[in-house]
């Protein structure tokens, strides 16, 4: 029986730089297909920076053709103008998804370090150093970059099982339950 | 000379409902063509959330045809959890408008209130009235309905100059300067 691939895209926005992760679930196998991260002007008119994320977001799914989208629910709550700036990078980024119609689901970052490290009180190293893992990357990714696969990959985990190569890391039942 | 006619769409996004006003700047005169209110779903999910800004902002547009667009840059402390849905509301709707190539202003609510009412710290009701009487309503539209005319009407007086029949009403110098 052939495999299925889904092609997955992670999405972490925030308020100045938008991570993105397109991880191939192929079988119960992820595979590393891109990431990067999606920078706005310091300073610059909302109108601008919203169609810096939307434009990007765009060429990515017309250049790697996802399946399906994963969007971490950030929360911040250090001061009003930061977590608004969030809040906008959030709507426009998922606005540019549901306008391609793809089916996008939603991780709190608790979920995403539950379903990667297994704890949710996870350093963020941690989560990136399980991203390479699970990839077999050379190297380490970009933080912004990496953060993108980490949600990709929680979803793939989630929707589409645990990955073979994981070896040790057993998942738990309800652990990724939102 | 023949009056040249723009068409401004004001919009002012809410953590909830996102109001809309669209508005003709005939030579120097606002006219009414339309407003409404669109109201997302409480307790839906982002995507969802995002979707029905999205989609009736697009439809919006489609039907009425307008030249530039005016966001209100509300800005609310309240509480995290609102001005991040507040924030993703604004993002949804500036991604709506970039996407189909409408310039984007944006105007605070304080430069609203002072192009409408002459005055900063007005009342939303006193803004409410001006709409009202600047476009020869004959009746009160919904709360925000009638603040996304007022971004409307703020953009045209900005940019299009002070309609004939606002008899009293003098646009001192400097008072819509960002």
């Amino acid at each position: 029986m052939a495999k299925q691939t889904v092609r997955i895209l992670g999405i972490d926005p925030g308020s100045r730089s938008t991570g993105f992760g397109v991880v191939d679930w192929h079988g119960r196998e992820p595979v590393y297909v891109a990431s990067g991260c999606i920078t706005t002007i310091a300073g610059d008119e909302l109108a601008g920076r919203v169609g810096i994320i939307v434009e990007h977001i765009g060429e990515i799914i017309e250049t790697y053709r996802p399946n399906e989208a994963a969007v971490e629910k950030v929360f911040v709550n250090v001061n009003p103008a930061a977590t608004l700036m969030l809040g906008q990078a959030r709507g426009a980024a998922v606005a540019a998804l549901v306008l391609r119609g793809l089916p996008v689901y939603e991780y709190t970052a608790l979920q995403v370090k539950q379903s990667m490290v297994g704890k949710g009180k996870a350093a963020k190293e941690q989560v990136q150093h399980m991203v390479v893992q699970m990839l077999g990357l050379s190297g380490t990714p970009q933080a912004d970059a990496a953060d993108g696969l980490a949600v990709a990959i929680s979803h793939g985990l989630r929707f589409h099982g645990l990955a073979g190569k994981m070896g040790g890391l057993a998942l738990r039942g309800g652990r990724l339950r939102p």
